[in-house]
């Protein structure tokens, strides 16, 4: 890739993480900028105008193009890569496992990690805090689903690692400081080990 | 393609109807059965074994294959197609706005629809009815975000309808059964239209 590869981040985000993941396994060059979400840099009317109208992080910029969304800059860094498999069943399911992490899985795993750990659960609204069982039994779910359909295969997708593996580690393999346990999901636990393993890895905190 | 394709759907659905559309605008023949979520035959366990095990529709089932969430089945039948740019960045931005759908407009959008519109205000849990407001909010953002963009252009991405049009077109356009007003976001009006006469367009309701 000719143009420079720019990541605008929180670092401890499970979504950033997800794009330094698969540039590092790629071994592509990615330069980094942090915004402190907690301190809206994020909604700035600059950060608004010009890197994205949405306010939110990651936004991967490519040469003077800003391109959102965590799983769409994983997609651009790994087209072309053996994390996308050419199967045309095989992709499509990736992307399935893809849209799953954003809809069943990071709306509960997540923020419930973000309320618990970082702001704190003594500072949420009343509404968040009602929500906190259903997100709680969400997240639940979704862990129960990845570890049925992990118990009988080593990755989400084929027979090695794709972008679906790297979309749903990123917040997984943190899910602990959101109040979930992982010794209740053995297959999670190994499959996280797998991924971990791979050639080229990075752990979040780098 | 060779193989039977066959929508396990709940018509009034919005994702549901994504899949149909983009095997209209393809020329692609789909056979249909139907499941009332609301008597909850997604989650009997026949469904959750050989279905989905997550017990949601929309499912595409491709020959003996299935594959759920809504975007990856318009993805698979998409594929090859015109309604997916070749070019990386477009093609990455394509799959931007369909993360985004699934993110930050259809938990807001498409949920209000089904809770004021389907299972009725005064059904609604305590839970449920202290997220209104904030589902109205992040409602709004998203459709002015749209608006916004759709101000410069006739599509989301390139020159022509890509599937960010279709995933982005099917909550949108019921959005006021959920309470929205389409009238404050007039680019968004102008696009329906564009939507709405595409060569082999059909309803929601057909």
């Amino acid at each position: 890739m000719s143009e420079t590869l720019l990541l605008h981040e929180y670092a401890a985000s499970g979504n950033c993480y997800k794009i330094r993941l698969t540039a590092a396994l790629l071994g592509l060059p990615l330069e980094r900028r942090e915004y402190d979400i907690l301190k809206g840099e994020t909604r700035t009317p600059e950060f608004l105008a010009k890197i994205n109208a949405n306010g939110r992080i990651p936004v991967l910029q490519i040469g003077d193009q800003c391109l959102p969304e965590s799983n769409a800059a994983c997609w651009y860094l790994a087209e072309g890569s053996a994390l996308i498999p050419p199967d045309r069943f095989a992709c499509a399911d990736m992307l399935r496992w893809m849209f799953f992490e954003q809809y069943s899985h990071e709306p509960n795993v997540a923020t419930l990690r973000f309320w618990l750990a970082f702001v704190g659960e003594a500072n949420l609204s009343d509404a968040q805090r009602t929500q906190i069982s259903a997100k709680r039994q969400g997240g639940e779910a979704a862990l129960a689903l990845m570890d049925d359909h992990l118990a009988r295969r080593d990755w989400f997708v084929g027979q090695t690692a794709t972008l679906a593996d790297i979309a749903l580690y990123a917040y997984t393999h943190v899910s602990e400081a959101g109040g979930f346990r992982l010794d209740d999901y053995p297959a999670i636990g190994a499959w996280l080990g797998r991924v971990a393993a791979l050639p080229g890895y990075v752990p979040m905190a780098d």
